[in-house]
């Protein structure tokens, strides 16, 4: 029989968990005849954002569909505070489950620019993160950009003052020669690393399994930006590495021969469905 | 006949140009009746130092010999302040030939302990110039160590704020990994890069050339820690890499078969030790 191993950090991190309880607690409101929204899918998980819309829980569309009516859930990511005060402007009422850690991304950028720095956030250009930090960075006046690749690094070139952040979930190998890169071009460099520990582990848990497994199986949403960076890694290290978003997507032939299967999950994967993964693969392997 | 191509910034560099021009300077003093000392070997490069002693300048064995008819001149890598004040006290005349970028390092480390960073000064532990910048340290009453190998890193963990600085003649490289490297676990980082023009660029001819030429040869002191380090990377990038302190000890065998020979020097390597090997790589290869 295979043996499965499970990442003991594999699901749900303290963010998440703490924004789909606020979001339980207010869906309650419902009840009451009011509307309950969330600004974007709660989490970057398709099927648990379906299982809170089944308990009332709205994806906001239009915006004009607001009113004193309204309760808005901000997502673990975090909006710009410009969108904030649109909301407010509303009389919505608004329900904040921006993930503390992502608030220190906020907070590390305005104190950069306030000191001078010009400032580098390590992260993903389109993420809801990324662009809720940048509308802090904005607001306190700063300069800055994002960096998602090597090739954006050349924008930095010449600036002598640099001060550098990341998303919360960022990959820690490409921020270490991110930094380490602008170290030795720029005059001062300050960091401030706001990976967070959640990111931290998950990914050590990948880079300590997959060499010693024979399928490395990474469970979570596609649109799981920490959930691709942990599949990256595995991939990188094992190549009968899969990243799936639910149990329905693997398939028999990637655990032929296999006596060891590693099993990961994005800190936006909920456990069931991390469960329903692990008896899939229990099922299939016994059919080999 | 051999092609030799000599690396764009071989040899000395702009702090020990002027070292050695207040030195010739002051040796003059002697004439007038007066001692001349140098603190330690002017450069780390035994026979310029040779040439030196000629002209006059002494090397400083026991302070108990000085008294106000001794100048001593303060090196290229500078002194700790305490030490400063005491060659004062003895009213000695200082020719205070500290590199200014070694100056640059000595205000990086004052301006970060004062603004509370624990800081990691990247560089050789026994080397003058970091034994001076300690001092400076000290006397902020800053806390740090010195990292010179990633053995030493072990003393960093745990810390929050880390202020880094470098040896101005540190590899490049290894200064991009410390400084990624504790930017993962700290809390707050800052970098003021303090790596010398001079040094990245004689570091980069090495990276370009090394590869390019059958034969690598690094002239310069077996004392001078910024040569070892060429020598380093040219062995790291071709293993025909040989690193000689003087013309004489170039080896015939060595250039065996070799069309392109590439030549460099530390910033401590005078231009006629340079010129020496050129012809004595001449005469062998054409013995061939």
């Amino acid at each position: 029989m295979v043996e499965i191993v499970i990442a003991p950090h594999a699901g749900f991190c303290f963010g998440v968990k703490r924004a789909i309880n606020l979001a339980e607690e207010a869906v309650k409101e419902t009840l009451q005849g009011r509307k309950v929204f969330s600004m974007g899918p709660l989490i970057h998980n398709p099927q648990e954002v379906r299982r809170l819309e089944g308990k009332g829980l709205a994806l906001l569309e239009k915006e004009g569909e607001l009113d004193d009516k309204s309760t808005v859930i901000v997502r673990s990511h975090g909006i710009p505070p410009k969108k904030e005060r649109e909301l407010l402007s509303m009389g919505v009422k608004l329900v904040d489950a921006t993930c503390p850690f992502v608030k220190a991304v906020h907070e590390a950028v305005v104190r950069l620019s306030e000191e001078g720095y010009f400032v580098v956030l390590v992260g993903e250009k389109n993420h809801p993160e990324v662009i809720g930090t940048l509308g802090y960075l904005e607001e306190a006046g700063g300069r800055g950009i994002v960096v998602e690749s090597r090739e954006d690094l050349k924008e930095v070139l010449g600036k002598e003052k640099v001060g550098i952040v990341a998303q919360t979930t960022q990959n820690e190998q490409f921020f270490k020669e991110v930094v380490g890169e602008i170290a030795l071009w720029a005059r001062e460099v300050k960091v401030i690393n706001t990976i967070c520990n959640a990111t931290s582990e998950r990914q050590e848990d990948v880079y300590e399994l997959a060499p010693k497994v024979d399928v490395m199986i990474v469970v979570g949403g596609k649109n799981s930006g920490n959930t691709r960076r942990l599949y990256h890694i595995a991939r990188s290290l094992n190549p009968r590495s899969y990243h799936v978003e639910t149990a329905e997507e693997l398939k028999k032939e990637w655990f032929e021969g296999a006596k060891r299967v590693g099993l990961t999950a994005g800190a936006s994967t909920p456990d069931w469905i991390i469960q329903q993964a692990v008896e899939r693969i229990r099922e299939l392997t016994q059919e080999l």
